[in-house]
């Protein structure tokens, strides 16, 4: 495994491997079993798996989160490396945004503007949309991995991957989830044991929502209820619990085609989001 | 040479021919002498040569400026075709922007805002950048061929490819002049003979500069009180005439390094640009 610093030393060590295929797996470090389960997928279809590690500051609404963000390179190159990764893209932020720096890719729309996109600012999406731009072109990979857990984060790069015609496709792993239900998130070892056991009304208001679909509630305003109850029960007043088309984050009020219900939450000072795909294929 | 209209076929015409050079030569049909100037050095260099012919929507503030851009398919195709063209990429409005499309390729600061960007509005060089970038991803050239004429999209163009990291060459031209030096440009058959000749005070007005410089005039003030005059004893008065750095577009005081100096007129009702670098090396 080698770790490159730059996007010239990254297409170097590319070069000679564009004969077979090429994934992508961006990360923003501090790995956990979620990320993992990317690289294996990479891993498994791709010749040559390329990692990369950028905390990047322009998609941090809060200062405060960016600075708290857990930054552990040392372990992440040493599970990078126990995964079978070929090459770790470590940029410095200099590297991604040098002096005099000045374009944005930016979607418009419900996509970017709602839930997320409202809770964090226009910048958020912006920041994500113009990072992974930099880093799809800086690796041209033939597949590129995300997971499912950033749902709407995933439409985001979906529309403007597709918009702006960059030759590759995206690879949606679903959601990594602990034993005990929880999405993996680098976020979560800022909770306390109390707030991890409280977390759990997380998923467990997701799944609350797929059984009540599964017998026949259709109305999304009679799972929104439920959901906010189960929540309420664990001290949770959460930010969203939004039902909207995968695709175009556009209101759903019944599921009666695939229906994507997000939750946003903070619990204690930390912000967790979670989601799943009702009444889908 | 072949014609294609979907971004799909131009990526099959070019995947046999990625062994050698891939030119680019991005136009807005209306064929002139300019573009032949562009198609000969792209001609000269690489293997394949592509134009593309696409009157982009979104980079015009003006319906009735879109509605009257020259559309001269047949003879631009013959025009491609007798200068030695391989793929020429025709795509429609809806290739390029299907239905849903939400995103946007933005460059901010004095290099998109000022002179081209505060007269035509912020969404012309959006309109520039997307287009461009789309453009660019779609043939994945070597190079990619430009006249100076348009300086400021071709300092957006430089900006955002940079920054995004396309992997391009950009290749910029000279300006090229007719006879009587009125820089070539779609728009000038729009003009009336006596239009036509009041247009050239604005080549003079830039030769003149040139020689007030050349004769140990620093003073960009001084400089435009010349040019001024000149476009003014035919009746013209320009929207600007501004002295700028080339790659940032700051406005320069004096001429003690490379300076820009860019015009922008209507004459009649036609609008013109046209520029010329200062003090250049």
């Amino acid at each position: 495994m080698i770790v490159v610093r730059t996007v010239a030393d990254l297409r170097a060590a590319l070069r000679e491997r564009r004969g077979g295929s090429i994934a992508l797996v961006p990360t923003m470090g501090a790995l956990h079993e979620g990320h993992a389960t990317l690289l294996r997928a990479a891993r498994r279809t791709d010749d040559t798996v390329v990692m990369t590690i950028f905390v990047n500051p322009a998609q941090f609404n809060e200062k405060s989160d960016l600075a708290a963000y857990p930054r552990t390179e040392e372990a992440d190159l040493a599970l990078a490396d126990s995964e079978g990764v070929d090459v770790v893209f470590a940029p410095d932020v200099s590297e991604v945004y040098p002096e005099g720096f000045a374009t944005t890719v930016s979607v418009s729309g419900p996509i970017a503007e709602t839930l997320e996109g409202a809770e964090r600012g226009r910048a958020h999406f912006d920041g994500v949309a113009t990072v992974v731009t930099k880093l799809l072109l800086a690796a041209l990979p033939d597949h590129a991995y995300f997971g499912a857990k950033d749902a709407q984060q995933v439409a985001v790069i979906r529309r403007f991957v597709a918009d702006l015609g960059i030759p590759v496709d995206l690879v949606i792993c679903p959601t990594s989830r602990d034993a005990d239900g929880l999405a993996r998130s680098s976020r979560n070892t800022r909770l306390s044991p109390d707030e991890r056991a409280r977390a759990l009304a997380i998923p467990h208001a997701l799944q609350e929502v797929t059984d009540a679909v599964a017998a026949g509630t259709a109305d999304t305003d009679a799972l929104r209820s439920r959901a906010l109850k189960t929540l309420g029960a664990a001290g949770i007043r959460p930010e969203y619990v939004a039902f909207v088309d995968p695709i175009t984050f556009a209101p759903a009020a019944v599921v009666d085609e695939p229906v994507l219900v997000a939750i946003a939450a903070r619990v204690g000072s930390t912000r967790l989001i979670d989601n799943t795909v009702l009444g889908g294929a």
